[in-house]
C-alpha cells in the first residue's frame, strides 16, 4: 500500500522534507495535495470526531492505519524503510537530533514574516517582521548554518554526507533548507558558498542523485511561492556583510 | 554509568522535562547544572573544536559517549529504557508526534516573551510581545489544549495517560508544560480546570506518582523564574473570557 502524505496544496513548506526523502527512495506514495478531495479528506482526518489519535497539523504521513504527524518524526520512521538513515542505532538519535535542529530554523524562518501572530496578515506585521528578519540574518542564519558546516566537516567519514557513511533524510533536508533560505533571502545568502563550502558541495551531490534530479525537473517540483514558509518578501531581506 | 544532562544553571526550563522522566524513574543521573564545573562543561562540548558531533543547544543527554539534543528526541532515547514508553512500536512514533506538538507550544510560550530576537532583552521587545501574548492566549492555548483534551479523552485505554494504557514521558511533559503555563499566565490559565477535566486529572494522576511527589518536595525542583521559558509577566497575561 502506498504511503500517504498530507500537506497544504500549492506550496512547498514543510511537506517538501517528507517528498524529497519518498523521492530519491523512488516509493510509492500518494501526494494527497494533487488528489482531487486531498484537502477535505486532510480537513476532516484533522478534524474528526471519531479518528483517536488525529494529527495537530499537517505534514503528516498516513501508512496503513498509523497516522504520523511532524516532518522530523515521519523521517524517523521513513528513514530506514526506504534506506536513508544511519545504520548505527545510536547515530539515528545523532542524526534526529539535527534533523530537530534544522525544524527549529524552519520555524524561525516563518517567523520573519509571522513574528507576532500566525492570524494576522504579514502586511500587519510589517514592522516586527522586518526587526526579526534582520536579527535572524545577521544572527541566527550564520549560527545555524556555521553549526552545519562544522558537524559536516567534522564526519570521520568525510564530507559527502553530514551523518555516517551514507546520504539520509538529513541531507535531503540540508539541501531543501538552504535551496528555501536562497529563494526568501537571496542578499543574505549571497556569502553563502564562500562561507559554507562543505554544505555547498553537499547540496550539489544532493541535487545530482539521479532520483532527485529527475523529480526537481518534474512538474511534481513546485516552486518556492508566498504562500509557503520560505518567502521572499525583498523589505526583509538585507546584505549581512 | 549514570546518564549526564547537560542544561542551563537557575531555571528549569527544556532540561525539565527530561528531568522529570529521569526522576520518575528513579534513574541514575548527574544533573550537571548543579555540579561544579557543570556549566563550563556544558559550554566546553557545545564549543568544541575536537567534538564530532557537538549539540547546537540545551539541553542535551550523555550516555557514555552518545551526546543526544532536543527534549522530545532524549524523552525517545530514554523512554523505553526507563519503563515510559508505549508498548507498541507504531505508537512510539504517534508519542513523539504528541511530545513534538508539546515542543512547539514550548515555543510559542518562548516568543510570547521574545517575538522579535532572542539577542534583545524582554524590556525592548515589551510591546510586540504583548501583541503576540495576546495572540497567544485568545488562539493558541485554546488550541493546543482542547487538542491534548482530545487526543486524551479518546485514548481507548482510558484517559488515566495520553497514549496507551501506561503512564509515558508524554504525561510527564504534560504535566510540565500545564504547570508552566499555570505560572506564566494564571489570568488566561483561570478556565483551565473547567475547560479540560481530562487534563486537569492528568496532572493530578502526575502529582502524586509517588517519585514525581517527592521530586517535587525536595530542593532538586527548581522555581520557575523570569530567566526560564515560561516568565510571568503580569502585563502579558490576560483573562481570555
Amino acid at each position: 500500500m502506498p504511503y500517504e502524505l498530507y500537506y497544504w496544496d500549492g506550496l512547498p513548506g514543510r511537506g517538501e522534507f517528507v517528498r524529497l526523502a519518498l523521492e530519491d527512495a523512488g516509493a510509492a506514495y500518494i501526494d494527497m495535495a494533487r488528489e482531487a478531495g486531498g484537502m477535505p479528506a486532510m480537513m476532516a482526518l484533522m478534524g474528526s470526531r471519531t479518528e483517536l489519535q488525529p494529527p495537530f497539523a499537517p505534514p503528516f504521513l498516513k501508512d496503513g492505519d498509523l497516522i504520523i504527524p511532524h516532518v522530523a518524526n515521519i523521517l524517523l520512521y521513513l528513514g530506514p524503510k526506504l534506506g536513508l538513515a544511519p545504520a548505527d542505532e545510536g547515530q539515528r538519535f545523532v542524526a534526529h537530533g539535527l534533523q530537530l535542529t534544522i525544524t527549529d530554523m524552519v520555524a524561525e524562518v516563518h517567523d520573519t514574516h509571522h513574528p507576532l501572530s500566525t492570524d494576522l496578515y504579514y502586511e500587519d506585521q510589517k514592522e516586527a517582521a522586518k526587526v526579526r528578519a534582520s536579527a535572524f540574518i545577521r544572527n541566527r542564519i550564520p549560527k545555524f548554518l556555521g553549526y552545519f558546516e562544522r558537524v559536516l566537516k567534522r564526519n570521520p567519514h568525510g564530507a559527502g554526507q553530514i551523518v555516517g557513511d551514507r546520504i539520509t533524510t538529513l541531507d535531503l533536508s540540508l539541501f531543501q533548507l538552504i535551496e528555501g533560505l536562497h529563494y526568501a533571502f537571496p542578499r543574505a545568502m549571497a556569502p553563502f558558498a564562500e562561507r559554507y563550502p562543505a554544505l555547498r558541495a553537499l547540496c550539489q551531490t544532493v541535487r545530482e542523485r539521479p532520483n532527485i534530479a529527475r523529480y526537481l525537473a518534474s512538474e511534481r517540483r513546485m516552486p518556492f511561492n508566498e504562500t509557503c514558509v520560505f518567502r521572499h518578501y525583498p523589505e526583509l531581506d538585507e546584505d549581512p556583510r
